[in-house]
């Protein structure tokens, strides 16, 4: 590799909240454009003009309002220039990597800083769903304490002692779920991954076939990458070959789970009960499936923090940062 | 002691919803008795007659609509025989010890069953005051998001990462609590008791004085028994001690905390959320209090599963049958 003379030029697209002064340490290697194209056919109109001598491309969640999903029709109108991708978030559902690694473009995420705060929102929801707090906090905003009984009447809910935590995808999040549940006292944590992991990634977890997992599982946290291998990957086969009463946990994405199915599956008793980050058709949630009393339901809030996003828009600089050190300075 | 050729008889107060089989085993060394009395006044009479030979006594938190209070009077009324009052739960602010010991009567409370459910119940609420999950989880329900933007117009919430973890008392509930705590990566965990335990009991957490608990505490977790020393512990003098937006959580008994003062505490901003099972005036929830959107409440459930109350129930009979088997068969 040559080492290029030319100053990187950086697009920002989407807003910056917390880490401004790791974007002014950026702004003294590169230059920074801030990208304000306010839809998909603006912005290819812009990749023309304004922005045709881009090296690299900051990108958030929400910027798929300005340019829709960075997929094969985006990529084939980005410039030349462009040498890499920064997405500010964990996950690849807005992005079609072969079309841009086909243009030789790396495509990075941000990975330790969305594990914790995801982990967290995890817990919360176990913890949640199985003690039905959600129910008895209702009761008491409702004033249905003491009028209905005790917790006004909401369902008797269960303890960890006994129960089996199974963990669907032992990546980083999953790893983390493991950590923050280690104290809590359940009989077992068991975990399927694409493949075997080290025991010092997974202490204190056991690997376990994917049916084994579905059958053994109490309670069992959904912590894959959505793909076209993990769509609907819990359709009505996989609750059939898990415990009646599952209580089931999803922060990764809500199509994993296919949400028409799971409703049935609520309804039945089957599932006892859901805790959700995430839905099939987010932001819509269907309000059958919210107002069941037996799920508590987020409107994706697991990197919902002000130390969270600030540690998620700093790893996307230091990844901006570490190929321009690579590609302009180094070799 | 000279042995006892009596057969015990144990004065049952209160509903058994998951313990038969335990009772069952008593009755085979015991004679058990359901109580029928509707009201105090009939209770005292019933001791003189039908209870009137009665040797030890189970008693229910929710019996108190039977009986009243566990007080000096009561206490009067008892006949001789009584020799043992086993509460199936962990606090006393239902029995005024002092009258009964002086009757020479042994009262026993349920310990360990309790920690792990109002642990969890504690780390609940933490978790959901720290991250706004409840504003977010009513924002979804009340279908606002996306309307009013990101989680439905959520305050952003805070991660553990950099925060201190103050536990107000470091009995089996508090220890409880910090072992759920250590792998959520808080800063780090200090405590206050009575009196410094050892390390063994308090791994991974620092001792320090009342006042620098309430000073260095960014999550603060009562845990201290109600009685007269503790009433109203959290006042306005406390609070003026604490950090600027520091997240109190209460699982102990509501009246430790001085709930109109801590409503204003709440409108300033000075305590950042409030997360709780228990009110000073429980049932009784002041609608202003319960419908801030930085409060997490619950209706007491602690000890609301079925696990938690099956092991209560089993502990209240394991703890007769040990005074019987001290009293009656051994020495």
């Amino acid at each position: 590799m040559t080492t290029s003379t030319t100053r990187p030029k950086v697009l920002q697209l989407g807003e910056v909240f917390f880490a401004q002064k790791k974007w002014e340490e950026l702004a003294k290697t590169a230059e920074v454009v801030e990208c304000t194209s306010s839809n998909r056919e603006e912005f290819f109109k812009d990749l023309k003009s304004k922005y045709s001598d881009i090296t690299n491309i900051a990108r958030t969640f929400q910027s798929i309002e300005q340019t829709g999903r960075f997929d094969a029709e985006l990529a084939s109108h980005l410039p030349e220039s462009v040498k890499s991708i920064s997405h500010c978030g964990a996950g690849y559902d807005q992005i079609d990597v072969d079309p841009f690694t086909e243009k030789g473009i790396q495509i990075s995420n941000v990975t330790e800083p969305v594990e914790g705060p995801t982990a967290l929102t995890a817990v919360f929801l176990c913890l949640s769903a199985m003690r039905n707090f959600q129910e008895g906090h209702d009761n008491l905003v409702r004033g249905e304490w003491p009028a209905k009984g005790k917790a006004g009447g909401a369902k008797l809910g269960h303890e960890p002692e006994g129960k089996t935590v199974g963990i669907l995808g032992m990546g980083g999040i999953g790893r983390a779920i493991k950590e923050r549940l280690l104290g809590f006292g359940f009989e077992k944590y068991i975990y399927h991954n694409r493949s075997k992991l080290s025991n010092e990634l997974t202490a204190g977890s056991e690997y376990v076939s994917y049916d084994e997992l579905l059958a053994q599982s109490d309670v069992l946290f959904i912590s894959v990458p959505l793909n076209k291998n993990t769509h609907h990957l819990i359709n009505a086969d996989a609750f059939a070959k898990m415990k009646e009463g599952v209580v089931v946990i999803n922060t990764a994405r809500g199509p994993v789970i296919d949400e028409k199915q799971l409703y049935k599956e609520l309804k039945s008793g089957k599932v006892g009960a859901f805790g959700s980050d995430v839905f099939e058709f987010e932001p819509e949630v269907p309000a059958e499936l919210a107002q069941l009393p037996n799920v508590i339901s987020l409107p994706h809030m697991g990197t919902h923090s002000s130390e969270a996003i600030r540690n998620l828009e700093e790893w996307v600089v230091e990844n901006i940062l570490a190929y321009i050190s690579t590609a302009y300075v180094s070799i």
